[in-house]
């Protein structure tokens, strides 16, 4: 590979020389430059970008960790690879399964300047892990954390998840089951206090159905309604932890004769396009302004910017499935 | 930032022998050893990832290279992405919208040594243009091509397009629309020749539809809906150009009281998740074992392995749309 030296040699000046013409820095008679120029076209040199992003201590890169690739996550890394991509960053992409090894291969690569920031949407190592990390450069998480080190552009789901249920009352549904997303996640802990806080409220019994949580997909949602088939005292509502487990259960039910919301009430969550496809009653989740609110508290972080992050709020959109 | 003449002036031995100790090659005394592993860990050192790279010339970044994000592209992202972990790659994710310049950035990356290999999935600037860093690292291409510096997992969408084709004619179908993708792809004129070809063999009276192309998402679906419904001749089925292009025309349809397909037959392509959930006939692309060919090609060419590719074979999956 042709290095600096050797444009130098071929020219017959100084290293400095071809660095100022390069870096476009300091003075150079025309002449001189001229003949490094053509030297560099005739060489067909490159400045090695790993050199440049050595000497700068900014690759310009940021990651983005992730457990898993759902409609809403994939909604995120294409807004939040948009506008990255309009500041000239490019993203790097993990996906982790799940792996704690995995996410901190990315976590080592912010220590390494191998990636100026990461937008950490699901963890699989604990917060303190994670944490530890932020004083090599910005990480921010879409998860609900409180942590002056971490922000988060998380959204508050208890009001979300109160917006469905209050829909569901109105509409006279009673025996409503509620199907919850991971597990582990806080957000889940707030749909769980915010259905609780709804059923006493309203003198609704909750403990007749089974607690279904870490129903996330298409596929859990055809097994939930080979469950509803099952049952003798059937819940008239279902509030789906999403819009993929809503249509798996909505079109498994179709499917079986059973008609929607006639035979029970199906709400899904997030507002992705399957729920328009089939005209499905769901909650609409800013997807799009968070991942712009992510990328705008990694940019202030990175170039001293003040970028206004947008707020954020959620929407009922009705359709025909409640 | 730590460096390693730091670390040698603190243990009070030269840097040649803490790069021995970092590197873990050549012999070093284990009371060094351990001496200068203390003061690492107590300086909290870690080698700049860039500095190896530039050392070793390899940085395990794979850039992936699209002008969009459509249901068919994420899944093959995400296969390819599962795939290229596991191999300890990392990705690079370019969406371009189409915009020449931002291509040429990620080419670049190449030229510069940032990224190890290019999958460039649907293309902005000339081939000419893109065989060009050919030189510099492997480029793979998803697009129909063929060209001995630029592999292609691309498939004959010829075939794929008379199996689905001669599905319609045996189902009874005579008034065929077709609805064809990227105006500008070499498949869609694959798709134009099978069709002519398939309508000159049984007789078909092919221009008294107008010709659609550039369709390849919901909303066009539904616009098609809306085509359909203004019509005096109708079209009794219609081979759209993907699933998302079928899932939007049924289901307006559907909304508008039509029943599919005994009002109209809709064929789809890709098979992803959406015809699945609504019945939609359409024709099995093996995109993951194409992603993972598109990697084994570059990995064969990065690592010198001789990693055998899938075959691929196309497969109509019969729904109930047609």
């Amino acid at each position: 590979m042709t290095n600096i030296q050797d444009i130098a040699r071929l020219a017959g000046v100084s290293t400095a020389t071809v660095s100022r013409v390069i870096n476009k820095r300091g003075y150079v008679s025309a002449l001189t430059k001229q003949k490094v120029l053509e030297i560099i076209k005739k060489l067909d040199y490159v400045p090695n970008a790993n050199a440049i992003s050595l000497k700068k201590g900014k690759t310009r890169q940021i990651g983005i960790i992730t457990t898993l690739f759902s409609p809403i996550i994939i909604q995120f890394v294409r807004t939040f690879s948009l506008i990255a991509e309009k500041n000239r960053f490019n993203i790097t992409l993990f996906i982790t399964n799940g792996d704690p090894a995995k996410e901190i291969l990315a976590l080592e690569m912010l220590r390494g300047k191998q990636l100026d920031g990461i937008a950490c949407l699901i963890r699989s190592n604990t917060w303190e892990v994670i944490e530890s990390y932020t004083r090599y450069g910005p990480i921010v998480t879409w998860q609900r954390l409180q942590n002056e080190h971490l922000p988060s552009v998380f959204m508050d789901q208890f009001h979300a998840y109160q917006v469905g249920l209050e829909h569901l009352y109105a509409k006279g549904y009673r025996k409503i089951l509620s199907v919850y997303p991971m597990s582990q996640g806080l957000n889940t802990k707030e749909r769980i206090r915010a259905y609780s806080e709804f059923a006493q409220r309203y003198h609704l019994i909750t403990d007749i159905f089974p607690h279904f949580e870490d129903k996330m997909l298409v596929q859990d949602g055809e097994e939930l309604a080979t469950w509803w088939l099952s049952q003798k005292y059937r819940p008239d509502a279902i509030f789906c932890a999403n819009d993929e487990v809503a249509a798996g259960l909505m079109t498994s039910l179709k499917r079986l004769g059973f008609s929607i919301p006639g035979d029970v009430g199906i709400l899904g969550f997030d507002n992705t396009e399957v729920a328009h496809l089939l005209d499905l009653t769901t909650i609409n989740y800013p997807i799009d302004q968070q991942a712009e609110n992510a990328f705008f508290i990694l940019q202030n972080k990175l170039n001293n910017t003040s970028h206004l992050l947008n707020t954020l709020t959620y929407k009922l959109v009705e359709r025909k499935s409640t």
